[in-house]
């Protein structure tokens, strides 16, 4: 049954495929792996232009309680991103600059919390993205245990330690450990294709021609008046 | 009954009273008009900063389906603005920085949409404006009909083909096109008082005094204590 | 039972404690007198950056209805901010530049408010800021009074006149009057010892050590894999 | 502009036309026009069972102010359903047992309100039907007007005097007056078809079958595993 | 500053006073005592009918955690209602049908909770009447403390420890306990002043001149057409 | 990657273990498997006194088109509970009284969906319970793929095909299929001892004394005043 544990090793995603979902950024990736592990549109960058990828690690834990994020830091390492999400929807600042700096320290990129964080100017300042659902000065209580790096479902998506996570401006998604390398080249083929259709569109031709709709929305019935 | 159509012919609102409307701003041009035609607060500027007006190109269609957006822009032209509403309440992403692109080839001037749009770092960058609900990585598909350049309501307003749509960093406004001009005169005219009254409340005067209130809030029954 | 009044006096906490509750931050101030006072997370900045203390000058009204912020002008004064709540919840654009430009020739240094505002870029460039729960153009009538001064309940917590009003980028929390200096210290001790946290987290060392909470959860049960 | 106006004559829907589509259902009437006029599912009944059609009596109001309800009552008659949309976001209880002792008293079948109503115990046992935003007891004044039987946006959904009224446990739905017969013919002959085919999903025929959708689905490209 | 702390003794609400606002109901208290000290209308009764008064014992709590509503039982007594509220939004089941079993045994009759509460088949078949913002499974642990009988703020609104609480259909009213007699009196007035408008209300005379509004309405300048 | 599929055989849990938890609760069940698997409580049955447990066949689609769920009926048999999740979040009514005939008629036992259903009287008077995030007549298409029994995350939860859905009026509870066994047998303990500890609470017995608290908040500092 449900019981509290650490795991504490996780087997790493390609370091290339990483780089390359990074630079794809989220709505292509999401696109590429055929429209799945979208986390859910409320979590938001706490400031614009930040834009990372890396291994999940993965922490649930009560409403109003942030002893195991404490606990998660011990075994996170450099490029990481931590994966957080309350056992009930709770807007509480889990986080802020202290736990950043320490996080930091150990070299993880940033922090997906299906919850609130606070400190946001430091965190602005010091450019450690966050990702979240709320901002609140709200403390929490280090007194009930939770589990890292087992099998979590964050802002409505399934996270396993070790699964990709990509976030920037668009919002986050997490692509499979598995799938991590087959997705990355999905995502640099869909970029190369959109760089075609975005100097077609530019020069004033109609996605109605390039993606060939016309007769579709003539068999559905489209009249025009 | 309700079948799909797309209206070609627009008639256009006057191009005065359009730059008059876009330079007095939305909630000018709201109270203008008596305080009618805002469209939902809920609706947010992809980035600070954006104020424009034009004729509205409004689209019908169906949650989770952009192919009707597809269909509008051969009908959009320059100074329009895309107005966007779905059958029901969705907030995935119909809209990114490829239509973006094929927009503003045709010289629309930005999209206001009652659903979410993604690309928002490439939209900022390329400053092409948006408002929306919601900022959402989740693609559409192509699969369902809807309607181009009927009567649609809107974050809870009607908008109707070629009316004036006015936007900027406190929303989103409706003006009827054939009110287009009379709203501008008025919008105008209340630019003027508010800078009279602008200055005599930066010299210390109060609002009791400049509205004419203290005789109404005694006869209301109010009390100092 | 309850009748409209304004009440003219209101004593004011001590300059000193509001200073530096101000530097201190909302953050640090809501830890440092316990956890309370929070005003809710759905109150927002109109623009990043802006970080004060003041003296509570409150206002009730009725939805839809600005009248009484007129007559609060009036009873404000230098180091004041204005605290205002709707009777039931509602998101119209109580307030804008112009009511801006009033409250500073008097000394306000700012505004929280459990409804809308308007007027935000004008509000951001000449630097007033404003905590809200929306940004919407509707305007509001001025037909019917509330109280200023009184006890009210903004945003879930209890505000009273004097109450110190501390806001920044994280949010907004109260301190009342009589313990402003008690908190002012208890904050600038949780200051220094933060400062040495931060330094001992930024060489690497764990929260699960400086904490002292590695006996603790081993009492609760935690496993590691 | 906008001004305050109230329209004393309403042309009425074809009676038979209301009967049949009261009785063919909210759901079946959506479906049956072509899946448009819903007003939004936060719209629910104070109590379970009611399903009425009526002619819409229209009524735009400030948001915390009912002097237009009382307005509207004089205009009301026998089978009519009284449509009342504030002008921004409120929830407050325009409208309660005496209120609706008054309209029935001129024969008013019920109210449909984007607000919130009170009294539901009331209602409930006089059998006075309401859809509602909320319920709640906060109370409102009569302080500024607004207009009756001018078209209005309620709940998402563009409602004309005299337009026809579907209100049951499923939500609401508006027809236009012109459009009453046919769709009333349209939704009889649906719930035909439906007796159809419920007995054959009765007897556990597949709706794969009735509907012919096996083709779809394997061009579609859908795998069995 | 906000220390934990159980206060024992409770100064309680006349007797009389109680009995004759729960015979008014929510509604017409509310509008007995000015409108005001409405909870919000998030908080609806788990099951319809309900319909009680009585003395708040009050408790405030964190997210999560239910430690102190234990504690709360033993300060209870005959003709108290629990009046519950966490530190930050939470949705939890903090109470069932155990609590629900020990709150009677001590004479309490029914719980208002700005959170969740669980097992409302079985509070509804012993007839426990809840007002909650939630029904969730959720559990909570019983690990931080709180405090009991100081004043909170519950959705929305100030109570105090001996308040009386007024709960039915529409939702739930506060009244200080110093106002109770006050206030049941003007509470009865408005029973007989309504039950005199609404015999001519149901003989078809219109609140229009019951209420005397047709010359304010002809002064804001209303026009029929 | 992300294809549509169908997986045809679906192991089931045992028998024996579903009629457990069933006649145990949502709310036992969660308390005896560790506090997880439940789904959201936004998730609200449509009538009350509904009380089941089955197996899950499990469907993901996209928003706006029931499509899937034809195809899922086809896999579906006796003891079945489905369980519906669109890819975005949606409130469309994907479901009502014609296909609950046709799941019916195949053994299915009730609905978990986090999206819309409609029909609601008339699956009232069917008794086919269902859980639902809203009631919609808001229809939908059948244009586009999903897959039927993979893993899906519903209102929050993972939910794998042939795991045991429980669900009553609380809300909903998912039970891993190789748990079953095991969480029934904690279930019944926890009723076993529920009783004896209603039993204790009913005699006036403190559950401060019966769960052994007093020690604690002591030590924990509660003050009694």
């Amino acid at each position: 049954m449900n019981t509290p544990v650490v795991v504490r090793q996780v087997e790493q995603p390609p370091a290339g495929a990483v780089a390359t979902l990074e630079k794809c950024g989220v709505t292509t990736v999401h696109e590429a792996q055929g429209r799945c592990g979208l986390l859910a549109p409320y979590l938001r960058p706490i400031y614009p232009g930040a834009a990372i990828a890396g291994s999940a690690i993965t922490v649930t834990l009560p409403p109003g309680d942030n002893l195991m994020i404490h606990v998660a830091v011990e075994v996170c390492g450099p490029g990481n991103i931590l994966v957080v999400s309350p056992t009930s929807a709770c807007s509480d600042g889990y986080f802020g600059e202290l736990l950043a700096t320490s996080l930091r320290a150990h070299g993880v990129r940033g922090l997906v919390i299906d919850a609130g964080c606070r400190d946001v100017r430091s965190l602005t300042e010091m450019k450690f993205p966050v990702w979240s659902r709320a901002v609140s000065p709200q403390g929490t209580v280090k007194a009930t245990l939770g589990s890292v790096n087992v099998p979590i479902v964050c802002a409505g998506a399934l996270v396993e330690a070790g699964d990709v996570i990509v976030a920037d401006d668009d919002g986050v998604v997490v692509v499979r450990r598995a799938l991590a390398e087959e997705v990355a080249v999905a995502a640099e083929q869909r970029v190369q294709t959109e760089n075609l259709t975005r100097e077609r569109l530019a020069r004033g031709e109609l996605g109605l021609d390039i993606y060939d709709i016309r007769q579709k929305i003539a068999q559905l019935g489209l009249k025009y008046l």
